[in-house]
């Protein structure tokens, strides 16, 4: 008989699930359409079952528990609150939906927390109190360890560093939530797509990407050109790092962590988006704290690192 | 028999040291002139005989430990490293030398925590797990605390909220750390001063301060210029409260407190200061923590609020 935890990450398109043991290895996993179910009741349904049918073929498995990253996941709650990629509108009690199929624990938190959490207890973080994980996917999110717990704030909602101001000289752009210049607008994939779009505006150089719309262009095609030497794609990385790197300079003086883990699609450019994000960060950190702040990849399979930090939560004792 | 701890701040110019029981009364206290001892040796001999006379001259009293706010203390080492403002260059393991004198606690930190941990002792965040400390003074300190306890980082030195870049439009200034726009060069006694020397550059109206040199400035003068109405004093509070509740915003979303606490000279302001902060902050808030967070004044006696902080250092249990 093996404990295994199921870890789910809900995405706005699919839904993944894991079997994952206490080691962080996974026995097992599934994927739903998150945006068929205009139902929530039934998409948990759907899900609840597809994780029990997936542990029954296993056979000799015991489930543990239910651990859930979501956006705007909301860990005292258990809900998800007005998240816009979503199909299910307002606050969603995602926890108690669940709970309707099973006694066994059901934790809810944001997809970034989650990753924080899978860091501690399967990944590069395990010696670590005190350190932040920024993901960098369609948007910046962020999770927080301080005195080796993770910060969720007076009201579970802390760590949402995407919607910080980038710093001086970046305040020119709109973002989703209605502020203008947040850090998003300029660090993740989409604002990644927004500089590259802005420096054709700008640059006469050449760059094989002039014949992408806005809405074709992806980060991968940015990272596809820059690695093919292509200078505006190049410059694009650049920019990006910079304005991460000022603001992560921002983010030691308020919490001094031992190391920044960069987590999530962008992330994998490796050295062309860390070289400038490190330069920058020194360059802007007060004098105290240069040389001390670790940037590093995240220490989770990269595949596979959203369903280990959910179910991570599952197997994380009083570490949440 | 008393059980009594000694607080004691330690600024510049004076280092006053109070008596304090477990309830945060004052029980004696006494000043001795920090810049007047050039060796810290003899500063921390002098210091320490000060306490035990004054102890002595009480009667019944038990001392029960030293509580030490310094600029840049730091709590894991006990030392005071670069002070700019002390007399003392380089890194001063002040507890060590201290314990020559006693073996009781000694218990370092610099005053922006020393104020948190007084706030959550004896002051209005008793009930409070997560919660901000804003000190204004000459510069702009900050204690932060989560999940119950104090925010001191991977190395001590978190909480240098002063040096994070002051908001959209605002990089400007030189700071004293060799950054430039850090949030202290605006938010402080010394930030508003600078802002009023600047309005009187910019702006033709009348002003009570014109005859007063930058050097001769306060912002006591500032305080009573606006509350006698002068307008280019109250735009300076104005300009200033603004700048302030930016970046409170920003920092909102990292750490989510309950309350922010506005503590020292330059908050003592009121209304003139709180207004404009809290306007601002809640303009600039993302959505989810708009009308949440409370914005207060210290609980703590403001004659006394340091010695009180310094003081429940040693009546802090497990908080610090």
């Amino acid at each position: 008989m093996i404990d295994l935890a199921a870890g789910i990450d809900i995405g706005g398109t699919n839904t993944v699930f894991g079997l994952v043991d206490a080691q962080g290895r996974i026995h097992g996993s599934g994927t739903i359409k998150t945006s068929s179910f205009k139902d929530v009741e039934e998409f948990v349904s759907a899900l609840y079952n597809n994780i029990s049918e997936e542990a029954l073929r296993k056979g000799n498995v015991r489930l543990t528990g239910f651990g859930i990253g979501a956006p705007m996941g909301n860990i005292n709650k258990g809900s998800i609150e007005h998240a816009a990629g979503l199909p299910w509108k307002g606050i969603i009690h995602l926890a108690d939906i669940f709970r309707k199929h099973t006694a066994l624990p059901v934790i809810v938190t944001n997809d970034a927390n989650a990753a924080a959490i899978g860091e501690m207890v399967f990944g590069d973080a395990k010696a670590m109190t005190d350190f932040i994980v920024i993901t960098l996917g369609t948007g910046l999110g962020s999770g927080i360890v301080v005195n080796g717990r993770l910060v969720y704030g007076h009201d579970g909602f802390a760590g949402e560093l995407g919607h910080t101001s980038a710093g001086h000289g970046f305040a020119d752009r709109e973002c989703g939530c209605g502020k203008m210049g947040c850090l998003e607008t300029y660090v993740s994939a989409t604002g990644l797509k927004r500089t590259l779009i802005h420096l054709l505006a700008d640059d006469l150089q050449q760059c094989s990407l002039r014949n992408v719309s806005f809405n074709d262009l992806t980060s991968e095609m940015i990272y596809n050109a820059a690695t093919e030497g292509d200078k505006i794609a190049m410059e694009a990385f650049r920019l990006t790092g910079n304005v991460l790197g000022a603001s992560l300079a921002d983010f030691v003086a308020v919490t001094s962590p031992e190391a920044i883990f960069l987590f999530g699609g962008v992330a994998r450019a490796g050295k062309m988006l860390f070289d400038p994000v490190r330069e920058s960060m020194e360059m802007n950190l007060l004098n105290i704290y240069r040389g001390k702040v670790k940037l590093l990849p995240s220490g989770l399979e990269a595949g596979n690192a959203a369903v280990l930090g959910a179910g991570s939560l599952v197997w994380s004792g009083n570490l949440v």
